[in-house]
């Protein structure tokens, strides 16, 4: 008899950004309208690219202490200014309103076309909820922006910490009331699921390909044997007897 | 021009137990074979009250800083068994996992006949959410009892605080990322909107003459000129034009 390393689990915690939802065609197709505007010659998925490549570096600094926790809508905020000093934007002189506006893409991302769907079937036998680096309000109105069906949002916020910190995923789990061991991460990087695995969690790989557009390098294919491999949420309902 | 005071509220946040759940009719209905099968004579009514009435001293023991926060359930068990102890159980031979399933009654209330409908309206215009203070797997457990829609689960936890701490509705409010005036308070119990009120928070008043049984005397009405006041969250739903 086979056993199913499932059995026990009754929580699914996400990975959001990129696994869940398309960030980088949504931020390319809210951040155009204002680089014309403002005159940035800069083509606009590189400006997202641009954008999302100073997220790891800006948490980095908050996982090593040199600065206290703060959400990531502060990070991204200052990443966003960074990014349009880099080309030449004098940030002063922006309005605010259209600062604000422009971070506020990262709540108005697009879900991949099988999340909704593969979410809503396998919340009808796990529990499911963020385990992201995303802020509690920032994940709330990307769910709501989407029709993302959580029951709970745990993760960075909740934890005080960013993963792949241990404290993201073991805080998280304590909020949800088990122990590592029932619950599985679902992410569609290696590293998210190699640091959830070394902890006691179950693992679900999903292929995002795309997450990075056509030239993407990076987590192709599953560096380790997770406990599911699949190309799409949908396939892990499948797989997980939520077809 | 009359101004609507909800014109800018994002988010709803909810009272739980008595004001989207019928805890008392839940708890006594689990209760009744546990205590049949253990031969305790006491009403299964009285012994949900009873259950119930050690609730508030036993977070007043925190509010207080007698003791640090713990969540919920623990004060949920602790009082348990002070309620068995009181009827003469000698509770050390009771089966731990009986002990535990019994405490699990606070995570299977049946939600009053209008609070699916009447959320699911609410959805539509706001963020909803409970500002409880139950813990958040409890919550989340709740919710997918009862099929509670919540948008995130904020209150005690989030904020290691009880109600009616100003502690446990700012740090709330923080979490979903508004402030109290962009927040309306929706309760069956008038000391809890009084306490959000005077941080800021809209108020709404939901009529719940039966959650303490035929005989209840407490919050049968509205003690001040709360902004809605309602007999149901289809009520609710209604005023705020989301019937």
């Amino acid at each position: 008899m086979i056993e199913d390393p499932f059995e026990q689990v009754a929580f699914l915690g996400f990975d959001v950004f990129g696994t869940v939802v398309d960030w980088r065609s949504s931020v390319t197709r809210l951040a155009e309208p204002f680089l014309r505007r403002h005159g940035v010659h800069v083509d606009p998925y590189r400006f997202a690219d641009e954008w999302r490549a100073l997220y790891q570096p800006a948490m980095e600094r908050v996982r090593s202490g040199e600065r206290p926790w703060v959400k990531l809508d502060v990070l991204n905020r200052e990443n966003l200014e960074t990014v349009l000093s880099r080309h030449g934007v004098d940030v002063g002189q922006i309005p605010e309103t259209e600062l604000i506006d422009l971070n506020l893409a990262w709540e108005r991302l697009d879900p991949w076309p099988d999340s909704v769907e593969g979410l809503t079937r396998l919340k009808r036998r796990f529990a499911i909820g963020p385990i992201s680096n995303g802020h509690m309000a920032g994940m709330m109105k990307l769910a709501r922006f989407g029709g993302l069906p959580w029951d709970i949002i745990v993760g960075a916020e909740v934890a005080k910490s960013y993963k792949p910190q241990p404290e993201t995923y073991l805080k998280s789990a304590a909020a949800v009331g088990l122990p590592p061991e029932r619950i599985a991460m679902v992410a569609a990087h290696n590293e998210d699921l190699a640091a959830a695995r070394a902890l006691g969690f179950r693992t679900v790989f999903v292929r995002r390909p795309r997450e990075h557009g056509p030239a993407q390098t990076s987590d192709l294919e599953p560096r380790s044997n997770w406990d599911v491999i699949a190309g799409s949420l949908l396939e892990v309902a499948e797989v997980l007897g939520c077809g």
